[in-house]
């Protein structure tokens, strides 16, 4: 098979790596963040911006666009880069996350809700106090829409359909992603599922030899917080030759995730890319490439964007705060971005206070180049050989508060 | 005195001319479109792409500013071009329509409620419904702030003394800003307060010598719905030598826009430019333009994009109509705008559907570009002397619908 997704480490130190991903649509340097355009946009930005901040890839969720506008119409428009007028390598994710967090397979509240009913079984119909129904089983999951409260099925099969409809370089296996707090027994039969629909998801990946020639398909690791299971889900999706990479999923507590991504990773094949799955505050971005990670995205930064939030290297920063409307400085005084080399504190904190749509685009766009640019430093360091220092020289000042 | 801003005409026939309008900030070629930014931000835009889509000047509004974030504010941040991240010639509005409008001036409803006070005199306080107080006398107004229901007072002195802090090239008159429908006798008696303020506003600008070296003052004619008071007008600001420019304010019908601007523009000097305040849809500004009008500033392009319409040359469409999910072409075939060049009408469809920022980003940049396209197309015919062919090509498509 013609491998349309392959990695090129250029140095290493224990599990913690810097490559390059080559894709369709280009090359990824590693470690790199991934920014979210959920429903084919980032939002508030434009793709040229993404692009002018340092952004390398972008990654879009398979569940938004099945629901809106629908995986036939993106394939319709000729894929998602098309679509959307983004050139660069792009991900899709599984929809597995939002079907169990935002859609109805849990009832109101999702994946929290589900967190606190420790007896939940397969192939079970639960009625939710608002007596919505939902069903997972081992063929897929049957859903409401969070839009419409409409019906819908995934599975294996049908999440890799939309994802060949959507056409991004990086795909994902559809899995069931559980909550940190259910029972062994539980988490056990739900990574064996996980397991089946990983190779369904290959073979019905693999059977489409044009989408197969063009995308790449990782799967998925899961186990919840038993080491044991997710070194059983690395060594299990490690045997499947034709992934081209892996993601780690599920919740981890902030105090683990190091060590909950090291199992796993002195498992997994070196030579495959890794992905952590909404992951992306700083702190943890150390953590995981630490840990032999090289790819992470999150919301964080363009959602509290939107709510007035800004990294600075000193920490987060809320711009409503009073002092900032007559601050005629920049947001951060070394920060090369298009809003800190073009306005001033005060300016963007009177776009706020008038609720104007510009805010939002000035915060994401700072928010976004604070972590690209962190994980393109972190990348130097591990080329330069000091990643301690630069880890240390960053966290130091990023904590204090 | 050294005239911050200066005027020359490239072309003429009858009251229409082409020229060009220097600035401190540079030239703005006329007929000219300018683009509205109320609050120091086009909104959903970067002045870069104001720029991009060929805007050549941006208005602010002096009511917003004062009452967000302060004038003081803005000065203090180096005026409005810094503040906001403009270099091109800017304008700012007196104040005067938007007291009357938004302002609790005229209670709950603003003009529009006016409208239907037909008795209503100066020096008179008003209950309104809801029990507001607002207060029109010689010196100035007394009004509410739509945003926090604060008073506040603006008198010529003090709107000068706002634009000054602002900084814009080009600054406007105090003015009362009166219903169409009110009687002859408050007409005329809320005209002769109108040139009193102008008298007194522009005593206050040359009494700043540093502001009235860089922003030239430009007086409003008024006098409503009545020729002989428009005449008036005209005959009393055209013997105002200190004034850089004028602008024709109050509300119009359609019907007779091109007569009311007529009988004023044949009174005012030749050699000074004329702005059409607040008027802007394409089939006024041919009106506008023919009866001798340089520029026009108007909210539509940007609010409309907002919930989704959008101009082609073959009238407005709304991007929400069901046929544009499917729709993979241009909005408009032969648009060369950022929009347009990038994104079908099937994309635009889903982000206005997704409730997605990039949504109102995009119909606006293709809006904007629609109006100053056209403003610039009619100036190019008066050089080529086709006004009258472009306009006949132009109207007889966009508005067979």
């Amino acid at each position: 098979m013609n491998r349309p997704i392959t990695f090129k480490i250029e140095a290493s130190k224990n599990l913690m790596r810097a490559g390059i991903i080559s894709t369709p649509h280009g090359v990824i340097k590693t470690p790199a963040f991934v920014v979210v355009g959920t429903k084919a946009t980032v939002k508030a930005l434009t793709p040229e911006m993404v692009t002018s901040l340092g952004g390398q890839t972008i990654l879009a969720n398979t569940y938004h666009l099945y629901l809106e506008p629908g995986d036939d119409i993106v394939s319709q428009a000729g894929g998602l880069h098309k679509f959307m007028n983004y050139s660069g390598p792009m991900f899709t994710d599984s929809g597995g996350f939002q079907v169990f967090s935002l859609g109805a397979a849990f009832g109101e509240g999702g994946v929290t809700k589900f967190a606190k009913e420790k007896d939940v079984n397969s192939s079970q119909v639960k009625k939710t106090k608002s007596e919505k129904l939902a069903q997972i089983d081992d063929d897929g999951v049957t859903f409401k829409s969070h839009i419409d409260g409409s019906l819908h099925r995934l599975t294996p099969e049908k999440s890799m359909n939309i994802q060949h409809n959507l056409g991004a370089d990086i795909i994902f296996a559809f899995d069931e992603c559980t909550s940190p707090t259910v029972s062994y027994e539980y988490q056990k039969e739900a990574l064996d599922r996980t397991h089946r629909w990983a190779r369904r998801s290959l073979e019905a990946h693999l059977k489409n030899k044009e989408a197969s020639s063009k995308q790449g398909l990782f799967g998925i690791v899961q186990g919840g917080q038993y080491e044991d299971l997710r070194q059983e889900s690395a060594k299990f999706l490690a045997g499947m030759d034709d992934l081209a990479g892996f993601g780690i999923g599920g919740s981890f507590s902030k105090n683990d995730l190091g060590q909950a991504i090291k199992v796993v990773t002195e498992i997994l094949p070196e030579t495959k890319p890794r992905h952590l799955l909404g992951i992306g505050e700083p702190e943890d971005i150390f953590l995981g490439v630490e840990a032999g990670m090289d790819t992470f995205d999150c919301v964080a930064p363009t959602r509290i964007a939107r709510n007035g939030t800004l990294y600075t290297k000193a920490g987060k920063i809320n711009i409503l705060n009073n002092k900032f409307k007559t601050d005629f400085t920049k947001v951060e005084t070394d920060c090369t971005c298009y809003t800190c080399s073009n306005y001033t504190a005060a300016y963007l904190a009177h776009l706020f206070r008038s609720h104007e749509m510009l805010g939002a685009t000035l915060a994401s766009v700072h928010n976004l180049h604070f972590l690209v640019s962190l994980v393109d430093n972190i990348r130097q360091s591990i080329l330069n050989d000091n990643f301690e220092g630069y880890k240390k020289e960053f966290l130091d000042l990023y904590l204090t508060k």
